[in-house]
């Protein structure tokens, strides 16, 4: 559900209101099924909600909304935008129970809405955001971020660490690791022989040591690792022709040295912002967790508190959210 | 010219044979003229040459190429895709003579095409670039690579410097400097009070000191320097959305801290990757040069041995290049 004072519940419902997704998918939401058909009827749609407390209840139709109801915490508990501990409450139990699901078999794959972080530890739940909380209930050591759209798929070796540190902190081990993980993800998005592009560190990938030498003497090194042991990676690739080549099909995925690297062409191309309205119109950017025992995608945005309740949110990401989760489950 | 051995000659050829350029402009090509009648003939141009040895002789009306004939070197001379000292040497003469009229003031703005190092160092003439031969013949000390196509424009603070090295050399006062440099060209390319995106370092740009302090102890009091100076400068605004933010008409002008920064999305939206031939397909970058008393604008892209001689090349940054010209010298 995500946190129900964001967008989360509303994407939910306009994603599912798509018959094409029900010939591809069994889809249960975990929510307070309140809440959802409170964001049916801000949709306006022309769908009802089925609240189900056993999996054998669902109907798996189009046109019902099917949701595992965890009944904690109805419209009139809440302000749309605002923080509270008891929003946070009911976005992180239903993290948890459909973690717990995931685990025990009954679900294939699980897909997150956006949460709050100041509302999850008003809460009493001290975590930073989703894939803490997955590692956490995994108990999972190995995970790294994926940013996926329907053009690009970039693997970061390095994510929220000041520039200078992650320079600092690349390891042919890590990135070895980001290499093999990658390649697993896109197996499972149904992609045979992913080829992978790995960006170098400095301008023009070093260009023969005169600009650095981390491209030489780190990635080089990884990239060779990576090779003997039967990967179809290249690099290091210079960062700034790796992703207009990958988003024109010569690479099937991408592997960024740190945070910016990956994600400014990954919201160039994902994202489209509005000038008029001054606010990101298309946010098509899907967040998986990759290492994890259990699939788990995300929209790659927040709970965008300034729009929420409006009914004017964009399911893009949600859905290739959902489609990612989807071809993930198949090729499991 | 460019190196006569590479694609400079075909697309100049190209760029100038349309009728609109010359409703807004009066070029001048310096060159050997024997060069450029080949360069026709490679294109299957309707064109003819006229070779001229004082300015006064040149017709300026589309359908005749007026050239400044240098007849330095002729086709026979040189192997297409071939380093070598004469071409080299031509190059470099079309280079200083084209200087030489722009202070002189009988040119309005100069336009390159790509040379080739190795045979400009070949003849003895130990410059790595267009930048710096522009910067020694004019003198100048102070100035700043500024990336521009049709929807992004993006100077840089650092440049050529390993990634770490740039996160070290980083200063208020540079950044100030280039945000300065930035108004004024922007103000030149016929923008009124341009609105200027001033890059993070750091994801997020520090996210408050989370992720690095240099965003907020360099990169904002340089920003709030050139606020009270008068300029409409924003930032530091997180790297990942600030170029998105741009390409929808938020800013007019960015501000990159390093080499890869700028460079990635700017090569993102303006080049095109052809994975049939592996070779690019579009390059639609412009390269200024800011702060030298002449106005000089380059394609972003390089002499592309490879597919020289062949009548391939695409003129679109030629193209871009001198519509970038013609707007600085209408408002300088």
């Amino acid at each position: 559900m995500g946190d129900p004072a964001g967008i989360g519940p509303e994407i939910i419902v306009k994603s599912l209101n798509d018959p094409q997704i029900y010939n591809r998918c069994r889809p249960l939401v975990f929510a307070s099924a309140a809440v959802i058909a409170s964001a049916v009827k801000l949709c306006n749609a022309a769908l009802t909600v089925n609240p189900v407390s056993d999996i054998s209840q669902a109907k798996f139709v189009y046109g019902v909304i099917d949701v595992f109801d965890l009944a904690n915490i109805s419209p009139a508990d809440f302000e749309f935008g605002k923080v509270s501990a008891k929003a946070g409450n009911a976005a992180f139990e239903s993290i948890i129970t459909v973690i717990d699901f995931a685990k025990k078999g009954i679900i294939d794959a699980t897909v997150t809405a956006p949460i709050n972080k100041e509302s999850i530890n008003l809460a009493g739940h001290h975590f930073s955001g989703h894939t803490e909380i997955y590692a956490h209930y995994t108990d999972t050591k190995k995970y790294a971020m994926l940013l996926a759209d329907d053009c690009l798929r970039v693997i970061h070796a390095t994510t929220h660490l000041p520039l200078r540190v992650a320079c600092e902190s690349l390891s042919a081990e890590r990135i070895f690791d980001v290499i093999a993980l990658l390649h697993d993800a896109c197996c499972q998005f149904g992609i045979p022989q992913p080829r992978i592009g790995v960006a170098g560190l400095n301008p023009h990938a070093g260009d023969g040591g005169l600009f650095g030498n981390e491209d030489a003497e780190i990635i080089a090194p990884a990239v060779a690792q990576a090779v003997e042991a039967g990967y179809n990676a290249e690099g290091p690739v210079p960062p700034d022709t790796l992703f207009t080549k990958a988003i024109q099909g010569k690479y099937d995925g991408c592997v960024a040295m740190y945070h910016d690297q990956g994600h400014i062409p990954f919201k160039l191309t994902g994202f489209k912002w509005n000038n008029i309205t001054q606010s990101m119109d298309s946010v098509k950017g899907v967040n998986i967790t990759l290492g994890l025992p259990i699939i788990r995608t995300s929209v790659d945005h927040g709970t965008a508190f300034e729009i929420a309740g409006k009914g004017i949110a964009s399911p893009d990401a949600m859905t290739i959210a959902i489609d990612y989760a989807i071809r993930m489950a198949e090729n499991a």
